[in-house]
């Protein structure tokens, strides 16, 4: 690709030699000839003169530098693009593979590809052009939309509605049983899980993801979140759009994201709790309670993100402040503290 | 199912017109004509009088309400065995299904339903009414009581143990190798995994967990306990009798929980730990050590939650203490804290 | 197996009768006649008294006992190896099976045990003595080594390389696309994840655990180093030689681990970080930041090992000295400080 069409398909001006021949995409440390390349972190900046790389995406307001450049208001939103230009995905087979297992009841709509020995069970509708990797198992009675792509292994339970443009990666589990149980002595007593999970449009579910259906009602992932690897999300719990949730976050039953949450990795929320629109969950901290609108909340258990960040620094002066205390009850002739001073009784463990 | 009915059928006092058909179970804030509904949470009391439900579920005390009402003196598991009622689950259908690969030495029980793309190894004993999903994998040597269920893409190694009435969901692991290595410099060298895994009688588990095999002997879950999603149990370790692991709790190699135990979703406990009877552990908390019978502990390190809440609240005073320790300083004339006095060597990382 | 056969074997010094026949090798607490046992933990030297086993693996300067014993510099290495000798594993079927769909461009090497329902795609290469077990899927194109051993529902994705001897356990999932989106207010966009995975030789990975394929480059998992289940490796991650993740533990986008790294479960790291050589990650601590060669670290957010342990114990202190500084405030005649002194907001949330 020219470079100079690169620039006009990607919205871009370009500044330098336009009739550069482009053809690929590469980090900036590994670009050589005939590559484009990117500095999305301005730490790299010093490496930009010695890139060997034909073209670089930059700012619209960068400086000049000595090699051709396409300017972009949002250049890692370019990055993306060009990336998506010179990206030749593997497209699997079309069509319905022989061993595919289909019900007969079941429709599949126009230009899909069904891999070998997937299941699709009683009842099942999914919309046009899917892709279903081998080993997918959809259950009697699930509601698929359009574009549909499920990796191997995906299991989607029954009865569940999937939107349009969902993409689930490999071992996804959508509809297994909420955690419910009436805590009886002997013989724990086993809910029933009657509800389902819905699932809207332009949703991505990553690796090994669970998302367990609804006690009653439904256990809902509005549209454009996006989940990470590994993630657990309760029954009856509500994922807002455009929300994050990073690997390995979890939601216990019934909590609500709103719009743009971000949910760091590790990190965890409570049952029965309203996360507010373009709240910000800090990696691994452990959410007791709401949170507000707007909030950015870490540390365990989770708070305003600055008072966090002060109480942690101002941890690492408590040895010292120990001391500090006791060389004061010594000035002014205070005996030190004996255990039962202290009232606080040792740890019980 | 005329209301009267019903309270016979759950063993409830019956508050009201018998006569009501009731056709489902919704929540009180879903429900309309026809619904039974119930208030778990006294928080929900005020939405009682804008309910529209035809019927509710309360405690044998609660006071009057303006609808018919079925009298417990256990309302959760009387809600929960109404939905049990009304719930109509899709079955699969019986038989073992052509695609089946059942290894001519394995013995499947009567009732069974085997799904398509089931794989069963040698030697394999499966109890009666057995319902095996699409994809599940059952190693040679597996041995399995009655009334077993496992979800799509479960995959049970071999020479495991399952007791009677089991539930696995989506992509459970049991048996997979224990993480043992000895860690020599360049290259460690494994442990062969030689012991098993013993599933007892009515335990559930949930969707992508795993459950590692043990060194030596087995690694145990017994009777009743109930596992959620993406929780880990290493190897060599034991779940007592009706314990709870909620989702994303792990535990390292050969610590003994005894029964009861409640462990919250994300926690951690150390190996070759005991964990006592009724103990509980509180979501995300880390713990390093043994815990008493009975103890609650939280916290990363876990200690006595109600010390751990106390130290967590006066955390919060932390930098305002600081302030108030230099205010007495000056008070008394003692110089402020030099780093050579503070003898707290900066963070190393 | 005679004892001094087994002494010769296992590079040990004899002590004791050589003529006993050993048949398993088994704990100190389960051991009876013909049973090997070890001792491991020095905690547990008290039962050596009453142990019926014939024979125990000691180290070298172990004093003597009242049972026979292999005396060895690594006793921990000789159990393992011991572990071995004894252990028959069920071997899977030699063969590729007739349910398997291998594609026509495929090439399988010589003496691979291909199991029921495993998919390989257009132009995978996989080396010699491959074991497969069912339902394994490898996407087109991925370059596999000898000695693959995949357990049943693994999912190699596209284009991934896989070097000599490594061991999938059951559900891990290779090269699911990293987690990338610019974030647009209404619909991220999706960064297209171009990259691969590459993982060396030696390599062992845990049930259901997922390692995602780089936005441009490699992910890679190097030479020896294992993983137990249910880990995550963010896109462009390296994980240097030898080293260690234990269950759920979790990293990032684009950090980089060094050799004979050790992290501990449910531990977690930032993105873009560097773990030095040998360095230590205390089990479900969270690292901020980059960490030195040799360092260990702890607590969330982590910091040197030591420091953080001298904290945690003053932190068992705090209530008690919130009193102490009061009852100096008093003292020298200093009021208690109201809410407008401690100029702390209250918590936000």
């Amino acid at each position: 690709v020219k470079l100079r069409d690169l620039a006009a398909r990607l919205d871009c001006d370009l500044a330098g030699d336009g009739d550069l021949e482009i053809e690929r995409v590469r980090s900036l440390e590994d670009a050589g000839p005939g590559d484009l390349t990117f500095l999305t972190n301005p730490r790299y900046a010093a490496q930009l003169g010695e890139t060997k790389a034909s073209a670089i995406i930059l700012p619209s307001d960068a400086p000049a530098v000595p090699l051709a450049s396409l300017r972009s208001r949002n250049p890692y939103l370019t990055f993306a693009r060009a990336l998506g230009v010179f990206h030749r995905p593997r497209l699997p087979t079309p069509g319905i593979h022989a061993t595919a297992v289909v019900a007969p009841t079941a429709s599949i709509g126009e230009g899909a590809s069904i891999g070998p020995y997937v299941v699709v069970g009683d009842d099942v509708a999914i919309g046009p052009r899917a892709t279903i990797f081998p080993h997918a198992v959809i259950y009697p009675g699930a509601r698929i939309g359009a574009d549909f792509v499920a990796h191997a292994g995906v299991v989607v339970r029954e009865d569940i509605v999937i939107g349009d443009r969902v993409l689930l990666h490999a071992g996804v589990v959508l509809g297994a049983d909420g955690f419910g149980f009436v805590p009886l002595p002997d013989a724990p007593f086993k809910i029933p899980q009657t509800g389902t999970v819905v699932i809207e449009d332009d949703v991505e579910i990553g690796a090994n993801t669970t998302i367990d259906r609804a006690t009653l009602g439904a256990t809902i992932v509005r549209r454009g979140a996006k989940l990470d690897n590994l993630v657990m999300v309760g029954h009856n719990c509500e994922i807002g759009e455009a929300s994050f949730l990073a690997a390995q976050a979890g939601l216990a039953g019934s909590t609500k994201l709103g719009r743009n949450v971000m949910m760091g990795g590790q990190a965890g929320a409570a049952g029965h709790l309203t996360i507010g629109d373009r709240a910000q969950i800090v990696a691994q901290s452990g959410v007791p309670s709401s949170v507000a609108a707007g909030a950015i909340v870490g540390g365990y258990p989770a708070l305003d993100v600055t008072r966090w960040r002060r109480i942690s620094a101002a941890l690492l002066r408590l040895p010292e402040l120990l001391r500090r205390v006791r060389r004061l009850e010594r000035t002014v002739g205070i005996a030190p503290p004996t255990r039962a001073d202290g009232r606080d009784e040792p740890p019980k463990r």
